[in-house]
């Protein structure tokens, strides 16, 4: 599905020396990897780290800040009823099959996927194609042994290509019979897997001493939302629509993780519940401000149709068209959007993708995901769903908290309808115990079955009503204890349970796709290529370089007054005093992805003056300490780009700084 | 141990009222409320989250920025070996006693703390004095319903309170003695319970598919820093001394929580972990920046002595007479205070006691607590320990990984030592497969030894050495195969393990206490009682409330550019524009700490000035929409308080908006 995907600078893109400039720059390493690591487990070291603060700080005021919603922050401990109710107990799981003889697993959907990519990796090599290779090729090889230059029939192609471009849309029934149309085995020893069975992907634990409270680690952040809905709307003082935002881990105990960051057992997510109005079309009062807004859409009946071709559509022809939902679910698309383009996320490399069917979680109505295109293909990134009613109905219904809204009618509704009228005391005497059962039974009654009773109570003076568990499950009822009638009910208040936009940001995911799009490689004339990494200055790990251009003792001073000085604007920088050229200096910091660099010279020494270098043109200008702290710190707040820092202070040619 | 606290104002501190304040503006809501709640997990809604997040900022900028440590992200997923190395599996336990009618689980030193203190008070009531509550006395005689007015005699008197002020000193073992000694039963049923058994306090799970592989949820983020030792000292060039730091969930199964807010399962922590060398008397450089910081010292001698009487020390002098042991503890401890002034702690509330030695984590050689005094009590917020070189140690010695400092020697050093000589090619031959056996244990001979084997093979010309698993477990080597001469080495490198002072800081704790300290009630002439949260403005969770005069439409234009400029400044900002009265909005703000209000009047309609409002004087100033914009900016930043601000801009008395 994927094409080799290039750099910024347009060269091709290759996985293990960007992955090794990640490691050795310590973006991220493999967590207990001294006691041999534990696979679908990262630490981020000091880059990586400041680089994720840096985007939860934007998306707290992308999002948060900037739509007045409601943050909150639950545990993520989570007992067992709860994901019992929200249905992940039951249907949060992938399928698995286990090779009997030598007890290995694998990830059904993952295996059928890669035995079939590599048999038309295969028939290609035997037609003499050249084979496109998106994966890490020695790994790759290792991995599924069946790559075989064998020539397969057209039609065959064609099938596995189906197969492919819906291979998110299958359950364990329909993987297990694909495993057995094409012979798919465990690719390593050839034996034969068992049927596909679900394994429930929710790390299990006991809270407290006695072990009688099960609980799980939280598979998403959005329970604890759900179930605190009703305090959230007191505390919105009753006003809708509203969001509310949590930011924290949720974990997910993957089969056979790897993919490296892009697949782990513990994640940092970013979820907004909007809770909206389910009737009046899910308008969203600020849907005009990103009406204009182009996204590239792949929708359910393209990819249905084995096809993969997107179409690029401003968010108001989409939603007009019926292609997405409706407003609310469009102005997120168009929000998650402008969030990873602030970022610093490639606009090439972005494209939103609808859900098929099978495909969505248990609790979706609808669900595209924006998906950023990496060396590993299209990644999905943050998830936009539209899960209905569905938690708060459930979990409502299961503890008879009141999760919906009482709003005042502008007209009062008037209903017509079938009202019961008992008359209670005399149930009592009666039916002795069961009087309360068969109360609640009465009430019960759907309106329908109410007309139709009325009718035999008029008729023959007393009605049968069904009533289980008592006596033989039937109760005669006569014209001295029911009575049946139509009449007008006046509704002043309207209640309802809203409905959830879900916007599910995966962190760690954007964090890498981010890095691959920022990563290029520098040509140099001298010495060996050098890598970059282009991160906005609004998010970029470091701000700023200080480099002393001599060792000289009288650099010290100038440097740690400008140091003090960035840094009580909270303005993160770092000192580069060593010995090395300028020119290596830079470098180094130029693959930590640090935008900026101030140069003391020797002339800074007698005028106060400094040359602010810029990462991505190596272009420098020269000014006042005060001139150059002003330009870092719009630079830096994303007020300013370096075109306009440059084209107001003066450019500087001095230096050889490349 | 603790008076009955007070606010502020100086008024006696009534914690139902405060903690209903906390629960109606959804500071914080038990977890799963409406599935029952689950003890011991709570989670924070909107301003509960916003102070939190600033709390960390704050502490982002205290120590990680202003220091250059290294902040890194470790995962709370953790396998069973690195818990079991670093001791938690074995150690990290509190004591339980079990009821062994009822299956009820008690805390073994909370029980004995609480019947004890409940019979100290029952002995003041039977003499007619006052009894102090610093519980919730309708909670407390449910749990303990042992307080009956009974005398006691003087010595047991003396006896109970020499145990209750070394109750964190105790055992399981020696609990369970007093257990008996003093009759501690069920206060509730009176029935006896078994001996106080270790529970280990983490919470378990099974990492992967097939449960070979066991974890726990992380304990604190520390053993996550120690791992990774290797890798930050070569991020940070190989200099010593530095300092990594964490901020993250970590998890204790707590046997049966209370306390609310400071007793948790799940907790917010921030770790520093500075490295240091053990040679030297830890120096630290900065430490003349803080040598006249005077701290409230409560040390182990003065406890032990059944005392609880703290000492103001400036912490130079602490270090000099070796209250605290060295300069890096010294350091950490006054900023550690410095943070928590910083943040709103009352100076007044804070003192550092040092844990005595059966107390101390097992890791720990030194500890000293920061602790806050509240309504429950002094609570330990802040612990700054010395665990030396233990954690890199254990994790060195079990995974071989070289945890350690490799540093050239400024002189090479001398060693004069006895060196052993194998003629290696006469060893395969003559003990053939045992041969490596042998060396490695010739290798591993002390240097006693060698010396008196030395004069064997001189005497003899052979020795006998013990090589176990080998024959007999002895082997003869003679001339031939060996010689032991004392020669001179020089070492130009000198390698040692660091020794780690940790500042932990348990940012749930601190919160509360910082709630509790900031609370006051505003006497009010007209209506009922007002309560104010007093959070300075860096931290407070929204920092302006922004309310118009009239709800006349022409107010709701200025009153939104207001809104929209703050947030462009970062600032956080709520519009009240409902018809009450101004005096009532900024009551219901003062109860969520809102530092600042405009107010935009018909002036502000005319000529664009505003005015601005103080949450604790209530004192107004009055300007240029810029002015008031600057001076809020310079507020919520710390650069400025109030009585600057008012002093520069001109007073207001206009409108009654107390």
């Amino acid at each position: 599905m994927a094409s080799t995907t290039t750099t910024k600078a347009g060269a091709p893109f290759i996985r293990e020396v960007f992955d090794s400039v990640l490691r050795r720059r310590l973006f991220y390493t493999p967590s207990f990897e001294i006691y041999g690591g534990v696979s679908g487990l990262y630490d981020y070291g000091p880059p990586g780290c400041a680089l994720q603060a840096n985007v939860v700080d934007a998306w707290r005021k992308h999002f948060v800040l900037e739509e007045d919603m409601l943050e909150v922050d639950c545990t993520m401990l989570t007992p067992h009823e709860v994901l019992k109710t929200s249905g992940h107990v039951d249907k949060f799981a992938d399928w698995m099959c286990k090779d009997p003889k030598t007890g290995e697993i694998f990830r059904a959907d993952h295996l059928v996927e890669e035995v079939l990519e590599s048999r038309l990796k295969g028939d290609k090599e035997a037609r003499g194609e050249k084979v496109e290779d998106k994966e890490d090729p020695k790994k790759k090889k290792k991995k599924v042994k069946e790559i075989t230059a064998v020539k397969l029939d057209d039609s065959v192609i064609a099938e596995y290509e189906n197969v492919l471009a819906q291979i998110d849309n299958y359950n364990g029934e329909e993987l297990g019979q694909l495993m057995v149309k094409y012979d798919i085995r465990n690719p390593a020893t050839r034996n034969q897997l068992l049927p596909p069975v679900a394994f429930n992907l929710m790390f299990q634990t006991a809270i407290g001493p006695s072990s009688n409270m099960p609980g799980y680690l939280r598979p998403e952040t959005a329970q604890g939302q759900f179930l605190t809905f009703q305090k959230l709307l007191d505390f919105n003082q009753q006003q809708m629509p509203f969001a509310s935002a949590s930011i924290g881990k949720s974990f997910r105990n993957e089969i056979s993780p790897r993919s490296g960051l892009l697949r782990v057992r513990e994640f940092l997510m970013a979820e907004i519940e909007h809770f909206v109005d389910p009737e009046g079309g899910k308008k969203h009062p600020r849907f005009n401000d990103v009406r204009h807004v182009e996204l590239e859409l792949l929708n359910r009946d393209v990819q249905l149709s084995g096809k993969t071709t997107v179409q690029t559509t401003p968010i108001g022809e989409a939603v007009e068209k019926g292609i997405v939902d409706n407003e609310t679910l469009g102005y997120f698309l168009a929000r998650i959007q402008l969030f990873l383009l602030k970022i610093g996320v490639d606009p090439k490399k972005i494209r939103f993708r609808q859900h098929m069917a099978n495909e969505m979680a248990h609790y979706a109505a609808d669900c595209w995901d924006a998906e950023l295109l990496t060396s590993y293909g299209w990644i999905e990134c943050v998830g936009c769903a539209d899960r209905s009613a569905y938690d708060l109905t459930v979990h409502m219904n299961k503890t008879g908290a009141p999760l919906l809204v009482r709003e005042r009618r502008a007209e009062p509704l008037k209903v017509e309808e079938w009202q019961i009228d008992l008359d209670k005391k005399k149930f009592g005497p009666r039916f002795k115990k069961d009087g309360k059962t068969i109360e609640a039974a009465v009430e019960a009654l759907t309106q329908e079955l109410r007309e139709k009773l009325s009718i035999d109570l008029k008729n023959e003076g007393k009605i049968t009503v069904e009533v289980p568990n008592v006596g033989d499950g039937k109760v005669e009822l006569d014209k001295e204890l029911i009575n049946i009638e139509k009449r007008t009910r006046v509704e002043n208040t309207r209640e309802y349970t809203p409905n959830v936009i879900e916007p599910s940001f995966g962190i760690g995911r954007i964090l890498y796709c981010l890095m691959e799009h920022s990563y290029w490689i520098r040509p140099d004339d001298q010495d060996e290529a050098r890598g970059v990494l282009s991160f906005p200055p609004t998010v970029a790990p470091t701000k700023v370089l200080l480099v002393p251009l001599s060792t000289h003792p009288d650099f010290a001073s100038p440097i740690q007054q400008l140091s003090l000085k960035l840094r009580k604007r909270g303005i993160s920088n770092r000192v580069d005093d060593s010995s090395a050229s300028i020119g290596k200096r830079y470098a180094r910091n130029d693959e930590l992805g640090t935008p900026l660099g101030i140069t003391v010279d020797f002339e800074s020494l007698q005028n106060g003056t400094y040359t602010l270098r810029d990462r991505d043109s190596t272009k420098q200008v020269r000014a006042s300490e005060a001139e150059i702290l002003a330009a870092i710190k719009s630079l830096c707040d994303g007020e300013e780009d370096w075109a306009a820092v440059s084209a107001r202070l003066p450019a500087f040619e001095g230096q050889q700084v490349e």
